[in-house]
C-alpha cells in the first residue's frame, strides 16, 4: 500500500515541522504558516491532511506517544524482562540533540495538559500504557526469578514499583535536559535502583 | 521599611498576573496588556517595574522557586531532618488548585529552558539547591541513626539517594498534575521509598 505509506511519510514531515516550530516559538506559536515553513512544505499541503490547528497540535501528541512505544518495542523486541524494563524507564532521558528537542516538546505538552482536556487524554493514556507495560514486566522477573532479591521486594506492590521507576526515570530527564545531571549519570541510578529491587536484567 | 514591601507586594501581583497568562495562553502568549488585565492594574504601572516582557518572563520563574523556598523553610523550621526531607521531595505535587497552576506554569519554563539559557539557569540553580538541602538531610539522618535502616544504606552514596528521591518527586508530580495518580497516593509512594532508605522520620 504505497499510497498510505506515502500519506504517513507526508504527515510524519509535517509533524516534524510542528515540533520544530514548538520548539523555538512553543505552542501558542503554532500557525500553519510557520509548520509549512519549517518543514519546506506549503501551507496547503498542511491543510490537505489537518483541517485545523487544534488537530495538527493533537496530532503532533499523539505521533510523539507512538513514537515513543514504537522505539521502545523495536528496541526491545529480543529483550530479556529486566532489558525491556530498564528501556522502558530510561526511555524520556534524551541522549541526542533531536532527542532534547523531542524532551522540550513534551514539556510543553504536558503544560497545556494543563488547560486542554485532550492533550490531557493522550498523555494519561501514554502514561497508562508505560505503567500495564512495567507491570508485566516486573511481574515477570518476579515470576522467573531472574534476578537476586536484594531485599523483599516482593512484599512492595508491583503497582508500586511500576510507578516509583518511572515516576523516577521521568524525574530523571529532566534533570537531564536541565544539565543537572548528564543522560549517562542519569541511567546509572536507573541501574542500581533497578538492583536494588532485584529488577535487574 | 514599608515602601519596600509595597514594592514587593507590588512585583508580587504582577508575578501572580502573570502566571494566570502562561497558564492560560502559555509563556509565548505573555504581553503587558495581557497580564495587566489579569492582575487588574495598568499597563503603565507593570512598565514601571519591569523594562521588558523578558525581564518579567525571568521574574516570574526566579519568584516561583524563592516562594518554593520559602514554603520548605517555613514549614520545616521546627522539624526533625526526617520530616524535613519529606517535605523537600513532596513540595512539587500540587495539591490545591493553585498549586496546580502552578505546576502546569512551572513545565512552561521547563519547556522554555531548552532554548533560553537564562531560565535554564534559574531553574538548574533550584536544583541545585534541591539537591544540596537534601544531601544534607540525608547525611543528617544518617549520623544521628534517627531512623532504623533496613536495607545497607549507608553503602549508598548519599548523592545517589538526594538525585533518586529528588527525581522521583517531580516525576510523581507530573503524574498527579495529569491526573495518573493523586496527591495521596503520590505521598504514600515517597513515604515508603523513605521508609526503604531507613530515611523516614
Amino acid at each position: 500500500m504505497p499510497r498510505i505509506v506515502d500519506h504517513e511519510d507526508r504527515r510524519g514531515e509535517i509533524v516534524h515541522g510542528l515540533w520544530a516550530v514548538i520548539h523555538a516559538q512553543g505552542l501558542e506559536g503554532v500557525t500553519f504558516r510557520r509548520v509549512a515553513e519549517a518543514a519546506g512544505i506549503s501551507t496547503g499541503r498542511i491543510q490537505h491532511y489537518f483541517s485545523s490547528k487544534e488537530e495538527l497540535v493533537q496530532a503532533g501528541c499523539t505521533h510523539m506517544v507512538a513514537l515513543a512505544r514504537e522505539g521502545h518495542e523495536a528496541r526491545t523486541a529480543q529483550s530479556d524482562p529486566g532489558a525491556a524494563l530498564r528501556d522502558l524507564l530510561a526511555a524520556p532521558i534524551p541522549g541526542t540533540t533531536a532527542e532534547r528537542l523531542g524532551a522540550a516538546v513534551w514539556y510543553a505538552y504536558l503544560a497545556r495538559s494543563a488547560s486542554d482536556p485532550r492533550i490531557a487524554e493522550i498523555v494519561a493514556a501514554a502514561l497508562d500504557d508505560a505503567r500495564d507495560r512495567a507491570l508485566r514486566l516486573i511481574a515477570d522477573l518476579r515470576r522467573t526469578g531472574h534476578a537476586p532479591c536484594p531485599e523483599p521486594a516482593a512484599q512492595v506492590a508491583a503497582e508500586h514499583e511500576s510507578l516509583t521507576l518511572l515516576a523516577l526515570g521521568d524525574g530523571l530527564a529532566q534533570r537531564v535536559v536541565l544539565g543537572a545531571v548528564d543522560g549517562e549519570g542519569a541511567r546509572r541510578i536507573l541501574d542500581q535502583e533497578l538492583a536494588r529491587r532485584g529488577l535487574a536484567s
